[in-house]
């Protein structure tokens, strides 16, 4: 059957194994093809697209719910829920999300987005179920590198209490986000390998075996003791430990073997874990090979593999790395840590270079930040490499553990501001709000590369905590001169005089500011440029003496209102007394901010240069009209 | 040896068996009496005394670190590292610290206060002391309560992958927290009462009685085989899968034993958890009988165990507990969650009446906040009860799960503000600025006792994400005429009219603020007085119209000033065009709040009616001096 034909998961239910194989290969290609036009998430997609096959086969959505965690391997599940037409628009603005949204169809039990949750609101929906006596089968779809976060665990302990007939799918990727990411993923891999099995048959089998051929009850008492140990051994011991009926490992290609055991699972009224081995980019040479670069991808081309996009310009995660390594040669107490994103974070070459002192704590956030409290107490410099959205997992323990205890962990923040296609599960733009009230924090943001360098250097001498954000993408590399930023702790830089109006910039909003200012220049309109640097401490001596002189003033950041860059400069303002002062702050309104590029999300929120410049004409013509 | 002779833990190393457990019944004594007069962990306490003398016996304090977890057990540690004298200052202002301070003493290795985090930061300790070649041991002594928390889970998993010598004491009081939260607690109590073991060996006795008596090869082979499976089996197969040696269970109580067993675990070369059983609140009669109450105490009759403060007044907490309990007769929907604080939340009536409705998850705050989405996506009403300080670890879920899929969960936030003498781990001082800049969410403070009543049956009506924050302590009933509120969204309440300057407060610091009006206005000085009752969204109508005419405006929280509620009046009166309204903010400023009464500590920021009046006289006449 065509794919275009498939309008619901129903439409797949009387198809024959063979035409589910050739739907397969289909749908591999779809999802090759589009990737490779609008980016997106590769590998996770074509490692489910028999799993998820297979389930949609035997359970019945919308009624059953399928909860997928993270959600970045539903391209397969949204093809085969009515989204075939709408598939081409997947990551666009005003297009659907290229993860799960319960908006944009019945079929999404639950949105995802952030690793690890699916356990949690799995056994939510199940318990809902039963309050409300109504009958359906509730699947949460996790991967083995998800399983490593504290909330999954969380989740599956409070299954196991509760006893419900959740079904957990666990997407076991053969080698998880990066192989070999804590005790847990090595213990899978023994399950894989059999060594656990293998250990027990070869402990056993001589022993048995050595038992003499006697017949009658002897053989009988033999008999049900190995079963008892097989039982009480085989693989999934830890998850039987914890309340869960284990099954598996089963070849998660093999449709046939999935269908069967799914037809099996759905009659279990007690806790049950799927155990499926999948291959992440399945069925795509380039793919297979290479899984981590496949993870996640812009376009590129589908002969070669080869990116379509001009990678000239380093990343500002690449330019962190390469900092990173270079300033780790001349000082050993710089550490790494990622929580299992030594690519994303640019941290490959670290990693390469001084693997003993790199750690990759797996998808553990908030253990990440405590972590590396503990290296620093000892007197070590700890550098936390996370996306501004994943560190959200963190705000207890940078309170708790980092900052009151005055402890100098550095907190890389990348992705920090608008993160573009992902949409609102991962834009970067609470940081500032969530670490600004937080005593003893520095917080910072580079207005380009050489800033980030040089913030970098600063954070790992000062003797504190303290908080770097950076965006997502190309560094700046705008031929402004480069010079030594000579940082110093809460002291922001004036980049442009002026005396109509004052920018205040922070982060990557600063040269589009400068911009702003070029464009105000033509209209006879003289605007101060400073790049903020701090937005704590701020520089309260420059902002005072700007705000006294000028009279009026622009914040522009990246990052919502509230609570914000802006805000911090309206209560320092507030706090002193001068007279007759206008603030206009630029930043994201009290709203999530949806998917689509950074330009048109930039554009929409006024945060461009031509977005500056307009509003800051705005503000100048209220205040005219006004008074 | 008397215990005022014990300077260092050096001291107790020549002490006899004996003398030991003379030291032991010597420190219960001490602690018992502090706690009753100055109130505190008790329960906690009186468990690890053995444990705690047997841990710096073997180990050399501060060479070799402990970390304890939560810390609310190391009275003991404390008494034994040279802060006897001190003691009877505990949890006192300017006193020491009721949990573990790296400030305090070289013997307190790492802060804590929340749950959970000693693995981690064990590990991290560890982690450093090898890379800088240095040689010391490093133990966490951890709960079985806070084992549950994800945190706890990631730091085991990245512990059993570095295999480092981490020594993780499990300190399992038989019951927890309170019985029976979750699968990992089930398996912890099989462990106990042997049930894993019971069944190994009831399968395999029969069998391996049953084999003839054959000497030579085959009783070898069949005794090396009994002990690999003996080995495989015994009760910590959790924790080896996880890469951990596993020792216990043993007595808690009993010195010889523990002393002899950390002497050999002193040796390991591996990850090794000892898991030691104690009874919370071992060796006084009214803790033993009542852990529960005796975990955190006030002050009490050492003789009768009765509390000496008056109770007649109600807390906050059973106000809370008890109006939920009345609504849940009337909304079927309505579904209560605490993470491990039943009792402290007040909800024991709550899940006394509607056990099937109540949902205790174990110290697993993120997990409490996602399972409550998935609940409110079915329909349901979930309620998530919990103390600000410990909200801060769901923040991720909070956003990416509640209010980015606009969910109606109800968090019910308890010790909001100034918590008190549990110090600056503990106090609730940023929930306004860590939720006010979430969209979707509203997030309200009642004045007392009728308001949270009102706020609650609102936010249950509410088809949204919402938040109430309410203080630690007894209620406010002070006669004040009870009405109904009438909460309506985003509306304030003016409580007093006044021309010359506008007091708007938010929750329990509405009250003061209406006796500091009326001191003003003995000194002739009309306020008005408004409750504010929403943080978000914000009575910008009322807010406008007191701001134009009174012109000057003074804004009142319980929370930090950064980002918090002035805040977010400061970014809204800046939005609008006002002509020279001034404004004064009061609330917390950029520091930790220390440990104190709450009457000190609200003094101190003066956020009292004194302290309000005061900062009223001093912004007025600024005001007028300048202009």
């Amino acid at each position: 059957m065509p794919i275009e034909n498939i309008k619901s998961p129903a439409d797949i239910k009387t198809l024959s194994s063979a035409e589910l194989k050739d739907l397969a290969e289909e749908l591999r290609e779809i999802i090759i093809e589009r990737v490779s036009i609008n980016g997106g998430h590769l590998a996770s997609n074509l490692g489910v697209v028999e799993l998820t096959l297979a389930l949609h086969y035997i359970f019945d959505s919308p009624s059953d719910k399928i909860v997928w965690d993270v959600g970045h391997q539903s391209y397969t599940h949204k093809l085969l829920t009515g989204r075939f037409e709408k598939f081409p628009t997947i990551r666009k603005h005003k297009g659907i999300s290229g993860f799960p949204k319960i908006d944009e169809s019945i079929h999404d039990s639950f949105g995802t987005g952030h690793s690890s949750t699916s356990i949690s609101a799995a056994l939510g929906i199940i318990t809902a179920r039963d309050k409300k006596k109504e009958k359906f089968k509730v699947i949460a779809v996790i991967g083995d590198g998800a399983l490593t976060a504290g909330i999954a665990f969380e989740g599956l302990n409070h299954a196991g209490h509760l006893k419900k007939d959740l079904i957990v799918v666990l997407n076991d990727n053969e080698m998880s986000i990066s192989p070999n990411v804590g005790a847990l993923s090595a213990y899978l891999n023994r399950i894989l390998t059999g060594d656990l099995y293998q250990k027990f048959k070869k402990e056993t089998k001589s022993f048995i075996e050595s038992i003499p051929k006697l017949g009658g009850p002897f053989s009988k008492v033999a008999k049900k003791a190995e079963e008892t140990l097989k039982g009480l051994f085989l693989p999934g011991i830890l998850f039987e430990e914890l309340g869960f009926n284990y099954i598996g490992p089963i070849d998660g290609h093999n449709i046939e073997l999935l269908i069967e055991t799914f037809k099996k699972v759905k009659n279990a009224d007690a806790p049950t874990l799927v155990h499926v081995i999948t291959k992440k980019g399945k069925g795509y040479e380039f793919s297979e090979k290479d899984p981590c670069i496949f993870h996640g991808v812009g376009p590129f081309e589908v002969e070669t593999g080869d990116p379509i996009s001009n990678k000239k310009i380093p990343s500002y995660s690449e330019i962190f790395g390469q900092v990173l390594t270079l300033l780790a040669g001349h000082d050993e107490r710089i550490i790494a840590i990622s929580a299992a994103m030594r690519e994303g974070t640019g941290l490959e070459c670290f990693a390469e270079k001084y693997p003993d002192r790199f750690y990759d704590v797996g998808i553990a956030e908030p253990h990440a930040v405590t972590f590396a409290a503990g290296l620093a107490s000892q007197g070590l410099r700890p550098v936390v490499a996370v996306y501004s959205t994943f560190l959200q997992r963190g705000y207890d323990e940078i309170i708790h553990d980092v900052c009151l205890q005055n402890l100098p962990v550095v907190f890389a923040i990348d992705r920090a501001g608008i993160v573009g296609e992902d949409g609102p599960t991962h834009q970067g733009v609470f940081d500032i709000s969530y670490l600004r009230h937080i005593p003893n924090l520095v917080v910072m943001a580079p207005k380009d590369e050489h800033e980030l360098k040089d913030m970098l250097e600063f954070s790992l001498k000062y003797n504190g905590p303290s908080a770097i954000r950076y965006p997502r993408g190309r560094v700046h590399n705008a031929g402004f001169k480069i010079q030594d930023s000579n940082i110093e702790l809460g002291k922001a830089e004036i980049l442009k005089e002026g005396e109509d109006i004052a920018l205040i910039a922070i982060g990557n909003t600063v040269y589009p500011a400068l911009n702003a200012a070029a464009l105000l220049e033509k209209d006879g309109i003289k605007a101060a440029v400073i790049n903020a640097r701090f937005v704590k401490p701020m520089d309260k001596g420059l902002i005072f003496s700007m705000a006294s002189r000028i009279k009026r003033v622009v914040t522009i950041e990246e990052n919502l209102l509230a609570g914000g860059f802006g805000s911090a400069v309206l209560e320092y303002l507030n706090s002193v007394d001068i007279h007759d002062v206008k603030i206009k702050t630029l930043g994201i309104p009290d709203e999530f901010v949806e998917q689509g590029s950074q330009a048109i999300l930039r554009k929409k929120y006024g945060l461009d240069e031509e977005g500056i410049y307009q509003n800051c004409k705005a503000f100048l013509s209220t205040l005219t009209s006004v008074h």
